[in-house]
């Protein structure tokens, strides 16, 4: 059987690095081709990328020349981890011209026929591919959320399903891989904590759970209602974003209701038994003091997330910490399960 | 003039250390007492400790010898850094025999007739004095509240007073040296989080605010009674204890007019500019990305809390970023703190 | 086909959490029993152990019952991870009875008929087994080096046989995870560096590896003669120790001649092609800034060492930094490499 | 007594903050002008510069308006923390102008009549500053060594003069604040060593302490004539070179002769008892694990040297652990030291 031949933009940097890097054993998917900015471009991928992940590339990548993003290509589908400066025009000419193009940048996350897909909770929002591919004619952005969002809206869906999400306070502590690189500078992370992101973290972290927990009906998106407060830092881990997340329901739930319901959570990829689906999409830990990023963070190969310390709150119903790999469950990850999940229901014909 | 003689009671721990430290030049007080285990009774004091801060101790103090906590005390005045698995009875009975013991220890904090001092905010808790030296006959225990709760307390009294506190929800980024020594074992800490802190750290935050921030009248303490909601981790930084803080007001204020109530907060120490009193007690930053524990937590020698980060909030009224020195403000910088009031007020005699 | 069951003796500790972890799908053993001290025997694994690796353990394992290290084992094969102040008298009991104990403790490791055991270099030690078997009537003990003595052996042997030393010196900074659990305090290590470590760990640098490159002949070891100095750290890194190396030949060679040399570099364990077996014992890397522990400890699972910046050096020939993962390569996984030889030259049965 | 008028010189950068800050209560020198890049010039001090020391930079010069290094100076006396891409020729213009630019910049170090001084060691090599003013018509430099060499030479001097030296090795685990800012990216260093540093900084270690420790007679430099061999590691620390050092000396001697020696070492700043001057330039720690990057960098105000486990080596005759802060003993300290010295010779009229 031959692998579908993919394209991934933004090649060199730390989400593309990301990508190759979980695609190199890919049962469905091969790296045919590596684009990045004209710096690169036409230099092997070896010589193109200084790789920050451990080892070295993949030898069938390191081989293969970079290409500019603005040049054609041959894969019907494209990854993108494009810096959000160039996503948004790039990632719009190439669904125009055809590609079905699966994003981890910023740009098109709000758009109103663009999904903003986490396949376990909204793989019905596909649906908004059909009006994207009638306005462009055939090709298609499918994005997914923000990294810190993906942790916490993971841990929500299953509480707003069975119980309905009135309110949600979250204070992040978040990782320096999730910066990019060089990102964070040492002498501003080593024995210290940064009470800021910048980019709009905490507007994200507000406004994206709402589309991805919303309904695509009628033809739009109409987002869930509950509000969130968010609170974001930077501490010196190298991957892995925790988060201590508050929560008031519609329908009270005690803690062991609200455990038993999330260690039970599963979507379409695990039905599926999609190559990238974590076999348990969230793990409920009952030690007081997890999860921590540096034992948890790999769990399924870095597409779990964890949940623990679930307990109750005197103002809010129940109280939690989660816990998401940001650069694999929240980046890289998450994108090649949602291209799993085109190619399953034959979207990437 | 003489200096006043004090004792310090736990002197070879953490917090003893930081008391010897931050009284080797006080212009009021002089270490005549070194008091610990049984196992250093007896040697000298640069022989009976581990020297765990920069440098090493002061002359003066290293070749005092080393006493028993259970022993006799000249001075009246004694500071106490004692574990809480001996503080309580020690503590007790020093107070039965006359002295006056000004406590970092949990263990009577919350005593209907004892003091938890923190001296810009409740210095006329000092009225509890009166009714301890009636049962005791002369003697009395004045405390500090757990570390992290100065930070809070401190960021919290000017908007209780001005504006009324409904609601509080914080989430706490805090520091090694809180942990004492050896304290977190470095593999659980590097590259990690741990979210949660045993001895009933959450509980402390959620219960000591209020006794704080209420009054002492009738010969009793009346808490606040707005509620909070704490959630905890352990990160990676010496010396600081970060905390996200989420408000809810009686009366409505915008960012600016908290700001100014916070940067205009003082209250007796700085009256009776006490040696130890920082001029201003909260520095509120305007930098997007302040406080740090790095850059902000030894502002006027770590007895200003700094603010920063004050933003509306969708659902609370304000959210903002307080900072402690966890050791200097939040633990034996307030003690002395406290025993500077009491010499003010003539309670030493 | 049946596996072979083995004993894990401290099972409960740092090490021995390794030595469950790597055995947890091997293809020729399975880990039957695990032993402790007497605190933790009756008790299921899964209880009496705190796992400080990422994730959990293995379920097959953490069903097992904790016996005493001094009861009796069914097992043939025995790992020892045992702390040093147990373990002497523990292996000899044991070898005693007609277990092969292959063991990571520092404390037979210079007995006059043990082997130190690298399986790459000096396989051909194991000929002291058929002496110490005369002597215990059937059992043996079988070692490994230190962690840093493993690093720095692997990257002397190719260079000792080709070109001869005459003089090394190496400088240390090692992992945190090299000290065991709870091992080094986080106040101590975080924006800081021992320049220390207890336990000799300067001595044993300064006389394994002598052992270990010298020969057996005529019934007993005769060391290798050249010298070595050594200054030991440790550094805020969680598994990896480096070392800057300097090294005089008797044969002077180039930088190219030694990276061809110890790139080339291979032994019994790759002919045989044991399971555990690195492809490639020593990767030489040729980027200025490497080996880095986070980037390149895990080259082959861990058990490949890693050689850069080999370089002419004014007074030594040649100066280079080399890399070790002190818990698989250095301890755990070397083990296991070597019970992988004995199974192969049929000395288990 | 008025102060004399001084100009920072790259007055935004990392070292030029340290220069600000050191001099913020000089009895003797008094910031009157900075000056940086045409960006920064025009703006306010607080306007340019991200202060990235702890707490604020001094009122006094946050209103100064910063100027560009081409114009011109009222200030006999220039600090120079230049970036060495433009320091080579700004230095030389601005002597050429008659001023004194004591500089950290490693442009001129080499240069044939210029000082490479640390002030305890070759306050003699002062004699070259004659043979410039004839060169110049007037105006000079003089350098101090890269931060690392000032911690070294500092450490050998007295052996030097006391033993001779015949050989040297030095591994180095070098601070971030080394790499000014940003410097070395957070995903570099936590959980890691990088065992690189560029800009020649082995090259500096192995040449500039020849011309440190050597004579200016006839005319001319004589560097000392002992090798350096050296290797260097960037940490996880904020502040403070370690070294390990191995020693050659040309008369042996023991540990406690060496450390008597090294207790004992003080020049010309101690003599005249100059502001900047520590009262013991290297403090000799007898601890077995010390000195330590965080408990000893800041021993008089960062103006000695640490040195600990003095203790004999098979292969040379000592091996010992120095520490330096780099920032201040090994860079904006010892600049000042520096032109204090030149005060008190007269050599500022």
């Amino acid at each position: 059987m031959t692998k579908t031949p993919v394209g991934i933009l933004g090649a060199t940097g730390a989400v593309g690095q990301r990508f190759i890097q979980l695609l190199a054993d890919h049962p469905w998917f091969e790296v045919a081709e590596v684009a990045a900015s004209d710096r690169s471009a036409g230099k092997s991928y070896a010589e193109a990328c200084t790789w920050r992940l451990p080892g070295a590339p993949p030898a069938a990548v390191a081989k293969l020349t970079v290409t500019s993003i603005e040049g054609s290509f041959r894969s019907k589908l494209l990854f993108s981890g494009l810096d959000s400066s160039v996503a948004g025009e790039a990632e719009t000419a190439l669904s125009g011209k055809g590609h079905a193009v699966v994003s981890n940048s910023r740009n098109h996350r709000m758009d109103p026929d663009v999904p903003l897909l986490i396949p376990e909770i909204n793989a019905d929002h596909l649906d908004a591919v059909a009006a994207q591919k009638r306005r462009t004619g055939g090709g298609y952005i499918v994005t997914n959320p923000n990294c810190s969002v993906i942790g916490l809206a993971m841990a929500l869906a299953p509480l707003e399903r069975a119980f309905g999400l009135e309110s949600v306070v979250v204070v992040t502590l978040q990782a320096l891989s999730g910066a990019g690189y060089p990102g964070v500078a040492s002498l501003d992370i080593v024995d210290n904590v940064i009470p800021y992101i910048g980019g709009g973290e905490e507007e994200k972290i507000e406004s994206e759970p709402q589309k991805v927990l919303g309904s695509f009906s009628g033809g739009g998106f109409v987002p869930a209602r509950f509000p969130i407060s968010a609170s974001v830092h930077r501490v010196a881990v190298v991957d892995g974003h925790s988060m201590a997340v508050f929560v008031r329901l519609t329908r009270r739930a005690s803690p062991a209701e609200a455990c038993r319901i999330l260690a039970d959570f599963h979507g379409e990829p695990q039905q599926r038994e999609l190559p990238t689906a974590p076999r348990k999409p969230i793990h409920v830990l009952t030690a007081d003091d997890r999860p921590q990023p540096r034992l948890d963070r790999d769990r399924e190969g870095g597409m779990a997330v964890s949940v623990g310390r679930v307990r109750e709150d005197r103002q809010f119903d129940l109280r939690l910490e989660a816990l998401v790999h940001n650069t694999i469950r929240g980046a890289a990850g998450v994108a090649i399960l949602n291209a799993e999940l085109l190619q399953a229901r034959g979207l990437l014909k």
